[in-house]
This record gives structure tokens, sequence and C-alpha cells, in this order.
């Protein structure tokens, strides 16, 4: 007899190659070791992309591929940390289980693990009469103690986002061009992540919207938060698509930028405001007058 | 404002009691820290369970929830690792996302917790379309270099398996009593897993159903395993149901026992056969003739 059955084989040809690192047993196991470094503590993160959701079920599947690592990878990054592994939990719905299917998504995952310096380090793989789930469970290092917490935000500090914000959200509404390409393939800044350690003071990465999210830190950090609208970065691509609207792009979401605080007045990132004492998230206009947020950001309920 | 939803409101009232380890930040933030230990490799296994597949919708959700994580806690063991800490993603239907429902998974959780000495490090939630779906992702510790791995069979090795094969399977068959608990919630030898370090040459979890999971080891191994289907233990609950019928309980699945090799003549399980050169596996009746099996075990295409 042969123990081979399609789900065997599947995994062998597409995923097996990603697998480079000796800790992840050529996927020949059921297990695999999560890679070490001395001095390093191991930060870990989840994230699961649904089609309809998250991504639409007939995108190209090497852009589902690299988002679903992508919102992961944004997540060590906004932790400090260097992203060295990852687990891929596939869910296939009936109309993306096919090999040509498979090829471009395990294609897209070489990609990136070649731009990020990851590698696959198992999971699973099997059919869903719901959507197509793409889940990665993604492992990075910081050095001992030094992960970039939510909880750190102090009155005083500044407010830092990178890159530019709403973009995403843009690109969804428009469902076409550059700005559509950037909600498909998000570019977070991992390398940058592993910077802000001893510069910032709390950090997330913008998934949510960029309100909601410094809502997180706002919270867990028992401060509150004050952002200068007119200072929040945005693209000449989304200003074309949205104009002056900053409410739109700060609640957008999607973004897998950086939003941190620190008490450096010089971060390697744009300035959009500051922390004080007091609770949640206030948004002001060039006059200093607060616009009201009636969106908080995404959630799942 | 308030940066609080019900989802972040679900995951603190039900979820952050069972985050117990200063690893987890209280899930209040988008990542957690591996725990290590000195000497000791990390070995990480991740399975998914899904209802309508591995378990009935209106089960009771703390079955659900402990079935979830003692898949995942059994190819810990089978590994040799003492399980530390979890991820839990949750995919909930419409017709589980309800507080009550959330309240007996967590209980089911926090039983387990207790039980097996484990602590949830992180994860997410989200709502689903599709049918209701519990991704667990389990870590453990085995002494550096130690891992029980697939491909250490070598012939001249006997053939070994903890416990009764056949329950879960007859469980699910007969869809009331005892074995039909034994279904819904697998008891996975945890602790005797960690006393195989040393003994067993290959292991691997009955899952989806032994002779299907000796082909792992045979093929991973390059051997060739033989089994005596009348040294295969099974429970008299299932000879009540099933009588001799042999074949089905190695087919069944779901076992969520260890089968392993090893060169011992007397390791703390049933010995049920040997390992020869060769390769597949191949099951004998009382008088060495060869019992064909049909199929070869539960796949998902």
């Amino acid at each position: 007899m042969t123990s081979c059955s399609s789900e065997f084989d599947l995994i062998a040809k597409y995923f097996a190659p990603l697998a480079t690192s000796p800790n992840a047993f050529a996927l020949k196991d059921d297990a695999a070791l999560v890679p070490q470094r001395a001095g390093h503590d191991i930060v870990v993160t989840t994230d699961t992309v649904v089609a309809g959701i998250d991504f639409f079920e007939d995108d190209p599947p090497d852009t589902i591929a690299k988002k679903a690592l992508r919102v992961n990878l944004s997540d060590l990054a906004a932790k400090g940390a260097e992203p060295a592994a990852y687990l891929l939990s596939l869910s296939l719905s009936p109309a993306s289980a096919d090999e040509a299917w498979l090829g471009m998504f395990a294609r897209g995952l070489g990609d990136d693990q070649a731009h990020y310096g990851v590698t696959l380090l198992g999971g699973d793989m099997s059919g869903t009469p719901g959507p197509l789930s793409v889940a990665i469970t993604a492992f990075g290092h910081v050095p001992a103690g030094r992960m970039i917490r939510r909880d750190g935000a102090r009155a005083g500090d500044f407010v830092y986002v990178t890159g530019t914000i709403g973009d995403s959200g843009g690109g969804l509404a428009a469902r076409q061009g550059p700005l559509f390409e950037r909600y498909r393939v998000p570019d977070p800044p991992v390398a940058l992540g592993r910077k802000l350690i001893g510069i910032a003071s709390a950090a997330i990465d913008v998934s949510d919207g960029l309100i909601a999210d410094l809502g997180h830190i706002a919270q867990t950090s028992g401060a509150r938060i004050v952002v200068e609208a007119d200072r929040v970065p945005r693209s000449d691509a989304l200003r074309a698509l949205w104009g002056n609207d900053v409410l739109r792009a700060v609640t957008a979401g999607d973004d897998y930028q950086i939003a941190f605080t620190s008490s450096a007045p010089d971060a390697p990132a744009a300035c959009i405001g500051r922390v004080e004492k007091g609770a949640g998230v206030v948004l002001l206009d060039a006059r200093g007058q607060e616009i009201a947020v009636p969106v908080k950001g995404f959630t799942h309920f």
C-alpha cells in the first residue's frame, strides 16, 4: 500500500519546498520546532484572513497568500520583532481547491519568504464548505524583555505613524488602481519595526483603523491620545480619491502601518499628536476643534 | 470615546481569565511570548476542528473546546513533549455566537488547562458564515534534540500502541453511550508521551486511523510495518458494538492514542507488531494471512 493521499501529495508538492528550515522536518512530521535565538524572546502572533471579509475570493492567489502572511508580519513589526518563521492553516473552499490555485498561492508565499527572510514551519490544510480562509501564526525574535507593548504610552509622549494612512481603505472603495493593489498586498514596515526598540514606548499595527488602534494603546496604557487630523500622512493618490476627508482615512483600516508613542521628538515616522493624561482618543481639526469619530474601526461582531 | 467593542469585551470576559501567564499580556496585546525552557526545544503543532467534520455543531460547547485542545496535546504527546501553552483561533458561526455558548466553551478550556497544566497565550476570534471552527496551536517542551520523530523506525523494532483502538470510531457510529463521550472528548496519553523519549524510535498520534498513521511512520522511516490484528487492543465496549471487526477499528480514526516503534521488547504499551525492511503497512490475521485494508484513513480531499 501507499500511505499517500492527495492531501499529502499536495502538501509535498506545493508547501514542502517552502519549509526550508530543519526545524520543519520537511513537513513530514506532526510538529515542528520553534526557532530560538540566544538572548531573545520569541514573539508569536496569529491572524486569519477570510474570503469576503479580508479579501475577495477571486483575488489572485499569490496576493491572498501575501496578505495573509503580511498582516502577521505587521503585528510582529509593531512589537519590534524580527520575523523568523510561520505556520499556515489553510481552509480551502471548493472554488479554491485546485492545483493551479495552490501553485500560485505557494508562489506568493515563496516570494514573500525570500523578501522577509521567513520560512514555513508547518500547519494544516483542510476543505471547508464555508469561505476560503487562511490562518497564519508567525514567530519573531526580540531582545529578551524588550518587546514593544501596547501599554507603555505615557503623558508627554509624542504619537507617530509610519507610511500613509487610508490607502488600503481607498483601494477597497475604488476597487481598482494602485490603492487597490495596496489593499490586496499590504506593505508593513518590517525593517523599521525592529529599529523602534528603545524608541517606542508603545506600539500597535494599524489594522482596525488608526483611531481605533490608537484607542487600544490609550486604553491599555491608561492615557489619552490627541491626534491632529492635518498631520495624518496621506498619499496623493488617496487625496485624489477622497479629497481632504481625514475622518474616512483614519477609520478605514487595513493600513498595516505602525502607530507608536515615544518620548523622542524625532522618531523615524510622522508625528501626528501627543499623549495626555486621561482616556480615549481625540481627533482635532486645524482650529483645535474635536472631530466626532462615529466609527471606531472594524470589529467582527 | 471608548475603544471597547463587543469582540474585545467577550475576549476580556471569557478568555482573559484563561491567560494566566505573563507571557500572554492578559490578551491585551497583539502578540504573546512563547515560553522557553533552558536546555529544551519548543515543539509546536496546530490542528483545527470543524463542525460537521470533527464534532457536531450542537455538541456541548465544553466538549468542543476540550476536543480542540486535546487533539493538539495528542500531537505534542506523540513527540515526547510536555505541553505548556496554546493559541486559540475561534471562528464562530451565527448559531454559536452567543454568550452562554462562549461561557461553556471557556469553562471547558479552563478545566483542561488545570488538568494538563497549560495556559492560553493568545489568538483571535471572528465570525464566519461557514461552520464553527476552532483552531489551536499548542506549544510544548522536549529536551534539546530529543523530539520523537516519525522517521526513526528501523527494521527489528517492535510496534506499540497506547490505550484501546476504535473506541472513538465506535462512538461516532453509535452516537450514544461512553464511546460517544470518548469521540467527543478524547483522552490522549499526555503524561506517558514524555516517558517515551529514549524509548520510542518513532511515534505518531493516531488520528487518521491506526493503519493510516502507521503508514506515515513506515513511509517517512523507509520501512515496512507488520501489525497482528489480534494484538490490537480493543475495549469491551467496542467489542460489544463491533464484535471482532478489527479492520473497522484500525481504520476508524479519532483515537488520539500514540503509536510508536521501539527496539525495547517491554515498552509501556501494547505490542502489536514489528518493523521490517520494505515499505507500507500490512495487517495480518491469526493465521498470518494478510487482511486487505481498503480504507487508509481519513483525508480531507
